[in-house]
């Protein structure tokens, strides 16, 4: 049972990955041109998962098989073949930066704001994870406390990067915008939360079959928030900044109820 | 954990290139139709990496099993089977020239000097391919040597062309652009340099399991900067020469206020 519970959610991943990634790219000419680099930077992030987990999946069905034990077809590991976790982290070498790349690319800020912005998020990101692996990978529980507490350091500077310096940067959205946006860091706060929790269960001795289903549980379940539901909210922060940018764009997008009821609050705003 | 690192890198060239070249597919519509032709290469440079590295990695994983040792699962080599490289020089042979050919079409030179860039540099470039296998397939460090050294000769030509030639043809290129083709040419030479250094590797003396470790992660670096960076690069110069020849363009991609802090410096580089 066990086992098709990882089955059944790893694949609940992967369809989510993709099926979100063809989604932002159909969706691609629903937004003006300029937020469309955010939205195609969502779609490859939700496409690299989608790959990767295919990766994990096919790591995991070689890792255990069906062996009649006592009547019943219980799942045992493979001697010698083991769960290949490693892809977890290449797969946020590349798309952690990338999620850090979208939410400054849908601000569509002033280009030496988003340049300054980048410059310090997508290193971090970056150093980040980098310095997670050799923890993930070691066998004692002290390296993996070392290198977690080292990862740590570049996730707090770029919480303070998203969280102090970014605010400054928010005063130019339209309000409906702002509060979005806020909405999507804090995601991005809660999901990221989740990867050191599960770093550190083993290290607490959580340990066993029942803490590794519960990790790999957490683990997609985060992922599918923090790509899907992220690059989802991209595309609708795009398409308030559209429609605020454009009013004539709004009223083909939109029934002209939609777009009149739209304008209000944003021109009420502007009063203020 | 050498075969889980091996097994990671590979996977991870292939995410890069996979998704960098559906990413330069997607971004087409996003420079102006004169700049396609180069970002149409870079994807299928990156397309036919990614095919590559499947390549690649099912040599690997067919080279070696797992075998219980001791309680531990090793990794040994399957008798009889080798780990072809040879897929990376028919790889080369059809990439290296498409990379000679993106940075020449980017710059949308006159045809004249174009074409009499081409018949040079893309001639070179398969020449210095076709010279290197022979020397890699060879077992005595001799022939390695020899073909080594013959190999060298057309790449010192690609770079005398790059360097000299082409630099009389970057006049007329917008300053942003000159400033970020100086850049792709270095980055170029960096990532070029680490082939000949790898194929020098075993006349050295330095073998075994390390050092063949070592060998694949600097092929697998140098070919994401030497294909994905140096396209996302030829990606940005495209988006850069767009903006700069057709300003209704650069605003419908961006906020006016991007589109305006990019005017000044380049109207101001034109009074200097």
């Amino acid at each position: 049972m066990q086992y098709d519970t990882i089955y059944n959610i790893f694949s609940l991943v992967i369809a989510s990955q993709l099926f979100t990634s063809i989604f932002l790219v159909i969706s691609l000419p629903r937004v003006l041109p300029r937020y469309r680099q955010a939205l195609t930077v969502a779609a490859i992030v939700c496409g690299i998962a989608a790959y990767h987990y295919f990766r994990i999946f096919n790591s995991f069905t070689e890792a255990f098989v069906t062996e009649a034990v006592g009547g019943r077809g219980d799942y045992v590991q493979v001697a010698g073949a083991s769960f290949n976790e490693g892809y977890r982290y290449v797969d946020w070498l590349l798309t952690v930066p990338l999620l850090l790349l979208e939410l400054v690319a849908v601000l569509a800020l002033a280009r030496k704001v988003q340049s300054s912005l980048l410059t310090r998020l997508i290193p971090a990101a970056a150093l980040m994870i980098a310095l997670g692996y050799p923890g993930e990978m070691a066998s004692d529980n002290l390296t993996r406390g070392i290198f977690g507490l080292l990862s740590s350091l570049p996730f707090a500077y770029i919480l303070y990067v998203l969280f102090v310096e970014l605010t400054k940067s928010l005063d130019r959205q339209p309000a409906t915008v702002r509060k979005t946006i806020s909405l999507l860091r804090l995601l991005l706060l809660a999901t990221w939360g989740v990867y050191p929790i599960a770093y550190l269960l083993p290290g607490l001795g959580i340990d066993g079959s029942d803490a590794w289903v519960g990790l790999q549980i957490g683990y997609s379940v985060a992922d599918i928030l923090a790509k899907c539901l992220y690059g989802l909210i991209i595309f609708r922060i795009a398409r308030m900044k559209s429609f605020s940018d454009d009013q004539a764009f709004a009223e083909v997008e939109l029934t002209l109820e939609e777009a009149t009821s739209l304008k209000q609050p944003l021109v009420q705003n502007r009063r203020k």
